[in-house]
């Protein structure tokens, strides 16, 4: 850590950063220059808390000089991890498609869900029992009876099954129902408390990215999970809130090599959320394939028009088949397969 | 509600909506324009989703004409309410401070400091023993032992107390230790698992606008509580996420005079998370109180830079004295006190 | 237009609205509901200034029906515009790639780029003789001199040229050196008087958005343009400000399939400004193109190190190469070409 | 200027840094570290362009030690700068509300603005006779009559004005009509041109903060004006563009403190575009003032409901006679009168 002095920072106040830094375990390198003093801290700066020291008398400035996570670095782990779902690989060279309706409604409509999730060529279902809804008046997902139409329908056509877990008081059911990915959407993506409990198991964890997190503060809430002892984690970027109106939210398309960069786990695309209209789906999801994306997550209805949540967001089977077609060639001239 | 269908939709499109909103219990008005035909749906159009209705074929938008909050709203209920809090009143005209440290760190630390919020006049303490930290590397926060600490400090000048509650898994253990007040932080404000439970007790209840949180879901998140049975909400707002990056956060000023005008319950202000620094602290609860807010919720520590937790926002003891005798000068010019 | 009054709104309220559209040459219709009164205004609603209407007493919240942009409206113009470029079609079939340095900085560079942009396989060629930078103390561009360079670079290879105009008196000057392209930046997307100059031209326009414009600003700055007579308008999606700080501009591919929908003239995408360093750039022009953009606005430079202005992000000749056969991969899966 | 070089940068690239480094004249000094070598610049860095350095192989990131304005910063001109309005003083201890009109209209509706902001105890008259609009189609302003109807009605009260300069090659006839404040709207805060022209003149200059402007950006565009030779410059906060969709912009209070901090130059709020609605000024302008502001610049309109634009966002002469008595009182709790 590089810590720059005030003009006007005494002998006093230098000792007084210094004496902060030996506290931590590391030691100071002093730089007197003409304007203004700066001193480095030697060892390891992760111990060092930035706040503590910019709130010392006579610091200007400070700056980290590594990441602070550690775990998720891809700068410890060069090679690409690939999560195994129930031998479905992601982060692989497969681009996989995570399809399915936003909620669980009814079992015929899982079960048709079910049915063209596969034909289509996706080898993993999603599908929401557990809703986060801005309204209290607003339908708030079927709950447990949702995860059991979910299973059957899935189970039938083989189909590894990912879906939200909002209550950390839910993860025990959602181990009895044997939930293949657990996904944390984007309200909960510093939920500490729900973060480290799905730490302590070990199936695989979508993170979403919080609708204004950065990069660093999304690296470092897998950090949480991973340093609870899961490292099965995969992050999924779903759209950024900015002063746009027209669509719901920006997705974030550069975060896709920025975070294939910074860490070694897979990176996922909803286009769904992002744009919130079913209209802009496939530009979006051929967008994310060719910026590098591992996966995607869509929205998929056997009638749009009847679904009973973000109905508007939600593609036809026969779009979907569409989509995977172009979604293929893309993944090809990059060097993958779908 | 007001739907406005495209240049290009057809009577079956038209129908298609009309039968919609039969189902949701209202009535259809249709005006056939030159350029575009409108429907109303007249009736009780809160019970309408409106992302439904967006995804009928042949709609281009729709216009809420109701406000979608009920409770909260002020609409319904005309007068200031106001939350008692063992007996301080918050909301009406005085305007009340709530001052503490950011985190309980030691038993002297929690003394010392109820010593000097009392000292300074306030009548409401702060203090944090679960602490939402960016890292998991970070300190967490005191836990239990911190709340027993709290509690006695506070207990011995009489203050009521305000503490953050992370897990709902904790919330029976805040109500053994009597918390006054249940703080729902920034990143919590969509919990709504979390939101229903704390609806569920009758303390009063801190809502903490989220990071980028716009005033309509401040105030749906907020209706979570009420609906749930806990009319005793107090918003606080506490800077917004944006581009800038010379402060941690921007105070958004202009949702306290929004608010007052949308909700009957009182507004509160913490001016030390939105900037950041200990400096910035007064002119920002200034600009507050002159603003309208119904109180303010700063971090005070006995000696900020030996803090555990953002040191770097923390007034002096003395700082917050010179502060409140200022900030009663601007509630008297607003014809309140302090 | 759509007038919602608030709850409270008097029969004279109803009546100075009713007014005020009659006053603008449209009729008004009255529908009388249990908790609101909503008023529609018939006719050209373009010609009604909505702020007008919100200041009226008793108006609650209005709503316009129709889009205010008109000339660059897809709407009226359904087939794609295509703008010729000395016999170089854009917004067509073709994808076309604008390939150059930042700045002009010395006749051999400028050759040397010529050339590099030539055997790359792009048809325009992109450089800046005027550059807006945010300190007065930075490079300013070569000015006259650099577009007199760029010139004659570019006419030994047959490129048409693309530059920005940042002042208006500079118009004359670009008309005597046949500057093929206008460029209007970033920071001048409502420099009004800059746009109402443009629009007097023939020359095609690349209309760059504004840092924080949403869509509906930007066509209507273009709408300017057109206004003013020049319908030869190229949108350039540049990346917009937000939260992020990891890299300068945060690419909005959403608003490729929005702007193709809401306009007919052609759109393009600078990927070398939104990430702001050159290993963003292949994967950021791969995700414009699979979104459907007409073409690209990229930074090469025959030796990015010694780059007087945003070296960062320039590709070096050979990147730009493997870029151009990667993107013709693309563009065929979307049924075009490069 | 500190440079951390990435884990796996060469002894060459350390080279490659050095050279650079010396290019710009400073020394270079070196510290090997475990993890990094970190690379510091002693000498006049502000000579160096981050970007640059930013773009050399090896470099992993950079940060200025110095800030990069001189002119405009309080570091080198600690005293307050008040700006001489003919006779009235903007930066002492009067704060200075600036009143009148969004735009000019007619000669009586000026003559009765003039009146009205005198009786208020107003120092300062504004309004508009250039209109920036989003659209083509609006009012874009009386032009030159504008100005001649202003001067009449504001030299019968003997009040300096303010009125806002567009297009550069306007600049002849407002020194013409001898327009006392030039005003750069937000819009044309990086219209680098037109800021180097006003700073040829010695007219004071209200710069207003860009929608999305940092404020280092907006110190630096005063740079522009205050490098060209025109040191009267007045920075105006006048809100930013966030994710709210509430009220038009977001009030940047923060920014007061920070720019009183950062620059010895006057910082006037607009508290009337911030929040857009006429009922939200009071409380914006009390909270401007509260944090320290040293004037405001407020729409005040004869008859607000008449207003041909920016109507909603219009005081009556009442309430700003009515307002002007509660900032007296608050100026008075800060020492200051108004």
């Amino acid at each position: 850590m590089i810590i720059v002095m005030s003009p006007g920072a005494t002998e006093q106040h230098i000792d007084g950063v210094v004496k902060k830094i030996k506290e931590y375990g590391c030691e100071a390198n002093i730089s007197r220059g003409v304007e203004r003093t700066i001193i480095g801290a030697i060892g390891d700066e992760r111990a060092i808390d930035q706040e503590l020291i910019d709130a010392l008398p006579g610091v200007e400035q400070s700056m980290h000089v590594v990441k602070p996570y550690k775990i998720v670095a891809r700068e410890w782990h060069k090679e690409n991890t690939i999560v195994d779902i129930k031998g479905v690989p992601l982060g692989g060279n497969t681009v996989q498609v995570i399809a399915g309706p936003c909620s669980v409604e009814t079992q015929q409509q899982m079960d048709d869900s079910a049915k063209y999730v596969k034909e289509a060529g996706c080898r993993l279902m999603r599908g929401g029992a557990f809703k986060p809804r801005t309204s209290p008046y607003s339908f708030q997902g079927k709950g447990v009876e949702g995860l059991e139409m979910f299973r059957k329908a899935a189970d039938a056509k083989g189909l590894p099954i990912v879906t939200e877990l909002m209550d950390v008081r839910m993860l025990d059911t959602f181990m009895e129902w044997d939930v293949d990915v657990i996904q944390i959407g984007t309200r909960n993506m510093q939920n500490f408390d729900l973060l480290k409990e799905v730490g302590r198991v070990k199936k695989p964890v979508i993170l979403k990215r919080g609708m204004s997190a950065t990069i660093s503060e999304w690296l470092m809430a897998a950090e949480y999970i991973a340093a609870a002892g899961n490292h099965n984690i995969i992050f999924c970027e779903r759209g950024i809130r900015t002063f746009e109106t027209y669509y719901r939210n920006v997705l974030d398309v550069t975060a896709i090599p920025v975070l294939k960069k910074e860490t070694h786990l897979p990176v996922i695309v909803d286009p769904s959320h992002a744009g919130g209209k079913a209209w802009m789906v496939p530009a979006l999801s051929r967008a994310a394939v060719a910026a590098g994306a591992d996966g995607l997550l869509i929205e998929m209805h056997p009638t749009p028009c009847e679904a009973w949540c973000d109905a508007d967001q939600a593609l036809t089977p026969g779009e979907l088949k569409t989509l995977m077609a172009e979604l293929g060639g893309i993944a090809k001239i990059l060097g993958r397969d779908i």
